[in-house]
């Protein structure tokens, strides 16, 4: 198998399934009862949440943990009552959180780079909350976060000087980033900051909310209050060790990661290029993800080519796969100016922790050569 | 160890972990991707969700997947606007949901069973959800769900008479009761049912909500909408199979379970009686979750005792753990009358798969011992 598709989901690694290990069945003690083995649970799983913490260069009480980056983002706009604006090519979590709210769209260039003037114009002074992922999700386009949150800091400037009590926020979904991005909340001046165990090789359904101080949330669901009263439900400690194991995991191989992602990056767009089949690669060069690469034939019809790829173990996918499973054109892709025929001709390729620089250059031979006989088809029905 | 609080945590059950394994790193994929693979995970994802229907009498598309019994509610009050009716014994999860509606309580009498005269005379016109939890979980009473749906068809009928097109809905939090009730949520006549996996054994943070036909929810967290337009996230797929093997486990032996926990209540309640330290046993006899055995020593810190039992690796809790854990005073011993000296002896004793006959015993004796040198020491301090 050949698996191309590691933005979609990613497989448990071994160390954060080992950590998670003992908590199933042996310290499954409920963290809030009052025994030494109960009390024992709760100190593990305050650690892991302090060790979450440090890899985004925070601390465990200023993060609250989620079921996954969905419930993160939901409970991110609570810090809004009323303007908000995001992304044009967000993920369909905080645009369609966005729709709670009288929302605008920032627009994107045709690397699906933040359009900074567009930005700024849009930056009313009643705007409350802006949401800008770190990563683009289909694209791996890194947008300037520093950037994007010292003008956040003027405008603040601004509204003080203006006595506008208008508060404005800043969060970022870094569910895609944080397996390539040294992240630190202090440095990229967000107030708010998604993360997602399932896309770093930990266990699904766990995720983590990072909350400035200051910075005023409101539950979404109501119950025991666990999590700094902001989240209710027994704490889940076995994922949240996992998660926690998973995130050092990426943090302590972050600079090889990087290098390895870079050589198959390299090796894959250079098999595509000999192959004579014209691909365009999309995103930003210098501002992407390494293990991403999206790339687009226009004319050809990419799901075709995934149903041949399936039957020699080569996975990959055309977009987001909530969106693409319900056979919605990627809204990433218009957002960047892309043609019907360049959407329609466009794989969303990203590496991972299962890919060796064989299995790329495997999988490129395989894509090529699938797409020359689409070619070849297609002309003979020209003809 | 012999551990007594079964309603706060459940060990992972062998056949629930069996079944999660493979998806943790082998079928990882995300359900919604395109490829085979993904489309087979979908597939046994689906049929996770019927076999976890089916043990309440449902189909899978009946079923919303969730992160646990607090989100399940939370959905579930989502069928009211303005005005709900809730037991006052509820879970904290269900009374601070409540709280975000105009909201009465209906009253218990002295072993935790509603009172139904209470609940018709506070079912007014205007009222949109009532919810009542099958069995407590702090008591173990077992509430007559039959009675109350039929008291709601009526209202429903009057309401029809009178053209008031109020809806009127009947949610009950099944958490606790899944372990030992053969629940068909045609046989209750409930519109909504919360269950959840962590309390039969299966793995934590993982839940689902029954729906019936017809009932109207609206979001709480908003994206993919991966269940029914009305959940998002990706689906945790590990997990959600994982629910659906200690369901069908638990269901599979309920006569089994029922007859031994039966047996450990009588060898538990008689050491207690002949050790002459006057436990008062609470809920309901005739109507309680076999495996809850609830008492107090009025006069006794049970906290105190619950110290000291722990040196024996003997664990058991005051009350709900969310609750107890902050100092709270049982709302639920409150409601049903306790005196504070009486509530403050109180022990919330569970039984569970990881209890004999002979660690039942053998916790009866060292309790007994615990009191009675308690006892002792309060007399030496009063003489």
């Amino acid at each position: 198998m050949i698996y191309l598709d590691h933005a979609a989901a990613t497989p448990l690694g071994a160390k954060a399934k080992k950590a998670m290990e003992p908590y199933f069945a042996d310290d499954f003690f409920n963290p809030s009862a009052p025994y030494y083995p109960a009390k024992k649970v709760r100190a593990e799983y305050e650690s892991a949440k302090d060790r979450i913490a440090h890899t985004i260069g925070a601390k465990g009480n200023d993060i609250i943990i989620t079921a996954g980056a969905t419930e993160s983002i939901n409970l991110a706009f609570t810090a809004a009552a009323k303007k908000v604006l995001v992304l044009e090519t967000e993920h369909q979590s905080v645009l369609e959180t966005a729709k709670n709210f009288d929302h605008k769209l920032i627009k994107v260039d045709k690397t699906g780079l933040i359009d900074l003037k567009d930005f700024q114009n849009k930056l009313s002074s009643d705007i409350e909350l802006v949401s800008i992922s770190l990563a683009n999700n289909e694209l791996g386009t890194i947008q300037p976060l520093a950037e994007i949150s010292e003008i956040i800091r003027k405008e603040r400037q601004n509204r003080l000087k203006n006595k506008n009590k208008t508060p404005l926020y800043l969060h970022s979904d870094a569910s895609q980033a944080l397996n390539l991005i040294d992240i630190n909340v202090a440095r990229l001046g967000v107030d708010l900051l998604t993360i997602n165990s399932a896309k770093i090789y930990g266990p699904k359904g766990i995720g983590a909310l990072y909350v400035a101080h200051g910075v005023k949330l409101k539950p979404i669901t109501f119950g025991g209050g666990q999590e700094n009263g902001l989240r209710s439900g027994t704490e889940n400690v076995p994922l949240t060790i996992g998660f926690a194991a998973a995130a050092e995991e990426v943090k302590a191989h972050l600079n090889g990661n990087r290098k390895h992602y870079e050589k198959l990056q390299k090796v894959f767009k250079e098999e595509l290029k000999n192959a004579q089949i014209e691909p365009i690669f999309l995103g930003n060069k210098k501002h992407q993800l390494l293990n991403f690469c999206p790339v687009s034939f226009p004319g050809i019809d990419a799901e075709r080519i995934i149903y041949k790829l399936e039957d020699k173990e080569i996975y990959l996918s055309t977009g987001a796969a909530c969106a693409a499973s319900k056979g919605e054109k990627s809204h990433v892709l218009k957002a960047i100016g892309l043609t019907d025929a360049e959407i329609a001709g466009s794989f969303r390729i990203s590496f991972g922790a299962l890919n060796s620089e064989s299995d790329v250059k495997t999988a490129a031979k395989e894509i090529s050569s699938a797409i020359k006989e689409e070619l070849n088809r297609m002309r003979g029905e020209d003809a």
